[in-house]
């Protein structure tokens, strides 16, 4: 079958899947966990497959800790689906139970999405923990992942299809694919697939977000800023600064760009330029930015002279010219240890600068000023406004929602780390007990709107 | 300036609309409706100009009542915005509110969407809603209505407008397009634009959401299904069902087919032909459909020869060939006095025909059996789904939310009737006191979740 056929069907079984009760969705995933820990040898094997072919393409050693799924993941993925089945039911929620007149009742209930296509990067526990959100909140899944952990995710797809099968739900309702050109034509199911959730490269999110018709949760980039402020605590600012920049520098809520207020900008920058250089971190900005800290190195040099050799000089000083910045640089994603370097005028300023050139992820202000910080946070228009700690935290997990399957950078429907909660949507229902809408127009009857 | 200058401005100035605080936005509303009531002769002196253009270029009378704008269309539009003022500001509301660890407090907080597109109807008083819906949603709009009430919508909007900029709100927080060639140009503001919502026919809003790629929100399509199951109550059923398809054919809440369960066919078919062929309603249906009909024609033929004549039989005897619908004829939209039917086997069909032929947006079973109620309820993956009542419900005002944008059929974010909660979305806020992501990554600290 091809997959547009496939996910065809699956559209044609989601109902079942979503009025399935929530007990029996629970134990797909009791018996899912189950199963990989009864076949664990099998799930090592497929990996060390994986692991094999990766190291013979000269796949680079951080990348291949990713890969990997040892006993360690696999007790990770177990205390994951435990604590997803401890979670409250997402659907069958009534968020409104209005009377709209007597004997005409409407009520407002959660119910899942339907059909969910997921993209993922080759993580073998990616694969876990997204099947199993989507089971829990009663959506079928096509999952997508990536190519070098082939082996493992076949088994662990097989597992997790059986279990939720054996616990009652319809053949169909979980579905793998992997090729490449399947993506292709997955994209094409507009009429079978609700949502696609693609997590992965900047590149490969904007090619899927410009090449469907499906709606699209995620983000293509993450050019998420720190911003100190005049009021900024320099001895929490730097710490902050050096955790958001580098502490995984290929995360979306890494920072890539500081701004400084230039009333602070001639006590900080220095400071900060040196304790980020310390941290491998390479700087670009204006060409202001570069004089002050021109100025504050040969300065420091004057001072400093008889303790610091010139070849161990702790502050840059200045720029190259390939490092200095024009205003349409500042847009940049360097999921590296580089950072942008702007100053401005006020929080006005500052904001307005992300709002141009931000990506709408997360943004931070470091400041003692309860009314600058309150201004920021109002003016800032991304999923998450930040005061006085590391932009790093931008993270279903550390906002405490269990799991996660991405974040969006979207305004719609869901915003930031998406959890079960944006794996949801609501329909009406409506039970009356023959009304019709020609009395109401005529007048012959009125609503009597009543909150139960 | 052009649109997309326009609207990129508009969209720097958005922070400002969604930071000001509701009471400036509560004025912005009095002063509007002030506005509106001095300057009365003015409006109703523009708006005889749209009508008298209007009549010469010979609009049918239905659609030259839409046209009208006149004292009692005022005083409508001037209640409408006395209640949108009494509503709760739909911003601002927290809907998480989380502490993370001491001293890093997360909350999830309702915010405008930013900037909405709403390209609408030549219907002046809708123009009044909409402009007063984003006002008091804190959302920036820009506004292209029927170009039949252009001269209405410029007195308006310009009513409106400075009503808005007298009380606070910046300069271009609301815009009006007027050239349909402009509208090719907004589609193209992804930047800029967050969100369109197209109202109009079916192929002017496939068209708006096949070119652009701003989100939209709205219906192209209203195949709407009344089901009548095998336990349904007959004399509720047929009212139900004149309602449900005639109340308002143009509507996309009403009927477009009827699905009838085979073990009532005999008994209720030829009653429904006969009260729907009395309102006007002509049938289309499979061939067992026709002969179903033919057969009480014929049967009704003998028993009532005596009283009647055969130009007023009361029953229709079948269809003609041209009405004979094969399967894929069921996703037809007629918005006219027509009817699709066919007949099902179960409750199960039904919805599984629904879900097929339908497009998501009201659906209703006709039944007295609660279980086959529940089922149809779960199954069904419309927007809304009722239960012995008209599908013609299907309606903002009639759900009490005091006004409604539009109704989607799309299933992320917003769903059915749209009011003022489908114009907001939120943002995470996190407060922090010094906070790296390090400390928890090398477990020197650990979260302690605890909602407040």
């Amino acid at each position: 079958m091809s997959v547009s056929e496939d996910v065809r069907n699956m559209k044609s079984v989601s109902p079942l899947v979503a009025s399935a009760d929530s007990a029996v969705r629970n134990e797909a995933l009791r018996l899912a966990a189950l199963a990989l820990k009864e076949h664990q040898d099998e799930i090592f094997e497929a990996n060390r497959e994986d692991l094999q072919r990766a190291e013979k393409a000269g796949i680079a050693p951080a990348v291949m800790k990713r890969l990997k799924f040892d006993a360690h993941k696999l007790s990770d993925c177990l205390a994951g689906i435990d604590s997803l089945m401890a979670l409250e039911n997402p659907t069958g929620r009534i968020t409104l139970h209005r009377q709209l007149d007597e004997g005409l009742i409407l009520k407002r209930v959660t119910v899942p999405i339907g059909v969910i296509g997921i993209i993922f990067e080759a993580r073998p526990d990616a694969l876990v923990q997204i099947s199993c959100l989507c089971i829990k909140s009663g959506n079928c899944a096509v999952l997508k992942g990536g190519k070098e952990t082939a082996s493992t995710n076949k088994v662990l797809f097989t597992l997790i299809e059986q279990a939720a099968i054996q616990a009652g739900l319809p053949k169909g309702c979980l579905l793998q694919v992997s090729a490449h050109s399947e993506i292709d034509e997955l994209l094409t199911c507009d009429d079978s697939v609700d949502l696609l959730i693609p997590r992965g490269s900047n590149a490969f999110v904007r090619y899927i977000m410009d090449h469907t018709k499906i709606p699209v949760m995620g983000h293509s980039d993450g050019v998420c800023h720190t911003y100190v402020d005049k009021a900024a605590d320099m001895d929490l600012a730097i710490p902050i600064l050096i955790d958001a920049k580098t502490q995984y520098t290929a995360a979306c809520n890494a920072t890539e760009t500081l701004l400084v207020h230039r009333g602070i900008a001639d006590a900080f920058l220095p400071k900060a330029a040196k304790a980020l250089a310390q941290a491998g971190v390479k700087l670009r900005g204006t060409q202001e930015v570069s004089e002050i800290l021109a100025r504050s190195a040969s300065l420091s040099d004057c001072d400093l002279a008889a303790e610091s050799s010139a070849a161990s000089a702790p502050y840059p000083s200045g720029f190259a010219a390939e490092d200095i910045m024009t205003e349409e640089d500042f847009n940049t994603e360097y999921l590296d240890l580089v950072l942008s370097v702007k100053l401005v005028d006020s929080v006005e300023e500052a904001a307005a600068h992300i709002n141009r050139f931000g990506s709408h992820h997360t943004d931070c202000i470091l400041t003692q000023d309860d009314e600058a910080a309150m201004r920021f946070m109002a003016l800032v228009d991304s999923a998450g406004v930040y005061r006085n700690c590391s932009t790093r935290f931008a993270d279903g997990f550390r906002y405490g929602f269990g799991a996660e399957v991405g974040i969006s950078t979207g305004k719609l429907h869901a915003r930031g780390p998406v959890g079960l909660d944006g794996l949801v949507t609501y329909k009406y229902l409506l039970e009356g007990s023959g009304q019709i809408v020609a009395d109401y127009a005529s007048q012959a009857k009125q609503f009597h709107f009543k909150d139960l």
